[in-house]
């Protein structure tokens, strides 16, 4: 993207409801977006399809497209040329990659959003200057991806990252995947409000209240914006998950021993109140950590946008973009 | 080791009890050997690296050195330079690799025994031609290395790879290193002689017999002896580390994703009475299983010599040797 | 109840949907019965009140009234005066036992349905002639009760029995009381029926079909049908909960040491399939299982009429009836 | 023992090294003692019963004798007559009741040592004036008993009360009896040691001096020591095992709903620093601690010679002295 006639490169982040668009600039600066609205699951792809070249096209703003980069909420093949399987996107398998080449008349490159989010906080956020890093991101569930040499490990099946269901608790709580105990139970937006409403049963909570009395109504921006009030409950359920992060975090470093572990994902808007039990459950959980240095655990930097910021920088590293 | 006067190359492998050197082929063929005695932890390093040099030039007999790897058992910093503390070595990060190369005239590699065996088994083993792989080492407790693009992990401190102490029981079993619920409590030698004394308080096995009625005499080779005769105590031992084995092999395939699982070490020499078990838990406790292509887990290939011929293989690929 | 004069004796069991009451003879025949609906929980409590007094009248069908025993699915005090609290049922502390006493012009006894249930199977059914027993009844949730020299263990606060609650799982299935691990979270209809759910996500089974493709409309009936059609889904469910089942009366045993353990409710309709996972889980968890005789878990005989017998049985075993 | 001619009532407890034996009034006062060494388990029966006579005349101080009371540590059938098994006493079953009878021509009874001070505990101490009580004794395990209108609960096999092995992790520390996470590897005075032990390993302690540097030289009374001197390590191995009492706890008073829980024997010694952490685990994890009186949790009055009180109390209450 240096020098007259490179044209923009736009990153793309597709998920269950909107499509986000953005020019992305070589430092990773993002220099304009644009958003439409996911078609859906129960659509032709096309439709999709046509939703995505739409973003990337109002992002270029009529400037030549040097290079897209698509980050994708599913199962991407390891090759990055399809996107096998999504819960919310109608895809199965279909050449993606190729079909979008066709019609943008540009190099594509396709990850699933994970991925690229890990890529964007290693080029230009909480990761930068990492030789490796281990990127986790809480949202509803636990997603995350390996960095190594700054390069995002893909895995055989282009499953790497799954950590949401490592076992963390032999005959614990049931999983929505069938199985028990996996970490995501313990971790993640879903266990912060069925932390909170396990508690609410136990101790006064002005999440009772928020709830209309109905603790099956509580949601997890209300468990946010009741721990920011102070109340015990909604505190209490933070520490919990954040405990548990540390616990598998710990697990992942004792195998990986990464420079810096960066929590990402809605979750991590909590900051230190998700990070600090976090911390200490990591050092107390880390094998040999009086004979190294335990490795930092830092929010993400880049926000929402990160899945658009490291799907540009897909492209671009790819190539020599000219 | 191309061309005339390329001299030879040697690997060493150095535990608590024994030196065990060897010439190595390009191809991984071991031309021939040498042993020494490890003097122990209380001498001073010297000794032990006159030890080292000894075994090296017997097994060089008398060609020139074209490079010598040594695998220890024990830290080794990640730069490949000391060895930083090791339970049955006396050196405590003093700069080992630089001595050698000035004592023996040649390159020197250094990395510690579980990621050279895990390098032997991913150039000439049972890793051969796999972009990824993960190796466990199953001996008294659990190791074992992760490898990329036929390379070595090492990790920020050099200490990847230490699976054993990945916590699979929130209050499990207390564990040497003075956590609870690490895998090598479920799975390892350790693990199988305690799993026997447990069952044998339940159910009549010849183990009694051999061990004196007395369980606490009850050794790693009795309960492999009594499962080879079919003791259904013994067989039950095997059945349960196995298990676990697997439970934890899903945990690092699910964040790894690799192409084939390897297990090596002294407890991997019961086959398929280990692996089959092991194999079932994984298929189980995998996420995805039905979406991906489940990595095979297998036999390491080439025995005790392992770490000797990965030792050669890291001073190979370290540098071109003439 | 023998010789003129003495008139019926009548048991009542009042659940949340339903009056059942019935003429009891001293042997635990029940002569005949008369059910109501209950009217909810929203109601005043005399229309309760009116619906039991309406089905006692016509068990008794016109025969004077010598005794009634009431059982209540709910928190009854120690004295057995009150209902303090029930999910399905309006009274919360009235005195009960009085207002019927005046209503009926007889002797009333009052307890929680568990424990009349169990008092009928100590005298008329699988209980009979034990000195001590424990009961478990399972339905949708566990309850149960203590039975010593044939008398029920009511509790300083009339709450024994609540064997549900006790934690079997550090960390497990979160419980709708608040707390995690419950044992009725592993063993119980709804174990029965999560079990099964999450099995249909790793294998085939007929229930994927029973359920319209909606693994959340799975029911308990549907896993029992599909159980006894060979399903190996609906078999693993059984196992599964059967297996718990046995781990926590092993428990329970070793702190009580009963002559024997009675299995109710409605789960125990599936006989040998929960009980033969629930014998060897029994026998394998027992503490000392080798000096001792292992009480003989076995099926409730009286069905779904136990707790209206029970109730009739208190109201005998509180006074001699003339 | 009103009256003229009623003569003294002694009880003797019999443990590994030791033989108590005292002369105890009607309201539990200790008269006068004696004492012997226990000959050992090797040794032929008579030896240990000449060593219990003696005590036991000692103690009379040639007042007639009314009755004696028996308290042995190990397996007492359930009619009271035979001491079944015991690891460090000769006994296998002989009529032993009745032999005494004979050589001391006296009412004798008989019952294990947890019973009897829990017996003791009821009429004289911490559960005086209970209807129901729940006993536990924590030693090098945890042993205890079940009062139910102030009668001890002795169980079918005579066994009742071995609280000690009841399951509270799957898959969690492995015990001497052969099975995995028994309530006694979490709280009892060996717990305390291994999680001192394990603590050790993370922090600086006082105990690394006082056991000369070896953790495994770590005993009991030198974490008891080490906690009042204000050492971390100690302090927070008090909390660990005063948490998992609360724990377990709250399991059986879900079960049983006592009045009062009497915690005894040498660990007790240590007061609030253990039983503060366990009030604060059973509030939290008794099911419906909301709905009911939480039952006080006590230490144990009568100290070390609590057996021998209530082997005294177990003759009077088993027949009219005169």
């Amino acid at each position: 993207m240096s020098g007259p006639g490179a044209g923009v490169v736009v990153g793309v982040d597709i998920g269950g409801t909107k499509v986000l668009a953005g020019a992305v600039a070589e430092d990773g600066t993002v220099v304009r977006t644009a958003t439409r609205t996911t078609p859906g699951r129960r659509v032709v792809t096309q439709q999709v399809e046509d939703a995505l070249v739409a973003a990337v096209l109002a992002a270029a703003e009529g400037e030549p497209l040097a290079g897209v980069g698509v980050a994708a909420a599913g199962f991407v093949d390891s090759a990055g040329e399809r996107v096998m399987f999504a819960p919310h996107l109608p895809w199965q398998g279909q050449p993606l990659r190729d079909l979008l080449v066709a019609r943008l008349g540009c190099p594509v490159g396709l990850d699933n959003d994970a991925n690229c989010a890990a890529r964007a906080e290693a080029h230009h956020g909480a990761a930068r200057g990492a030789a490796s890093a281990l990127m986790i991101t809480m949202g509803t569930g636990i997603g995350g991806a390996v960095l190594l040499d700054g390069r995002v490990v893909r895995g055989a099946n282009g499953m790497a990252g799954e950590f949401g269901h490592m076992q963390v608790v032999p005959d614990g709580q049931a999983c929505e995947c069938g199985r028990r105990g996996c970490w995501e139970q313990y971790s993640s937006g879903n266990a912060l409000v069925r932390s909170a409403r396990g508690l609410m049963a136990e101790q006064p909570s002005v999440l009772l209240e928020m709830s209309g009395g109905r603790p099956e109504a509580v949601t997890g921006p209300m468990v946010t914006a009741a721990a920011e009030g102070g109340d015990l409950v909604a505190r209490r359920a933070f520490t919990s998950i954040g405990d548990w992060l540390g616990v598998g975090v710990a697990n992942l470093v004792a195998a990986l021993d990464p420079e810096v572990v960066v929590i990402g994902g809605g979750v991590s808007a909590a900051g230190d109140r998700l990070l600090e039990p976090a911390r200490a459950a990591l050092r107390r959980t880390l094998v040999g950590a009086a004979h190294r240095r335990v490795p930092p655990l830092v929010a993400a930097e880049l926000g929402p946008g990160a899945g658009m910021i490291g799907a540009a920088r897909l492209v671009r590293d790819a190539q020599v973009l000219r």
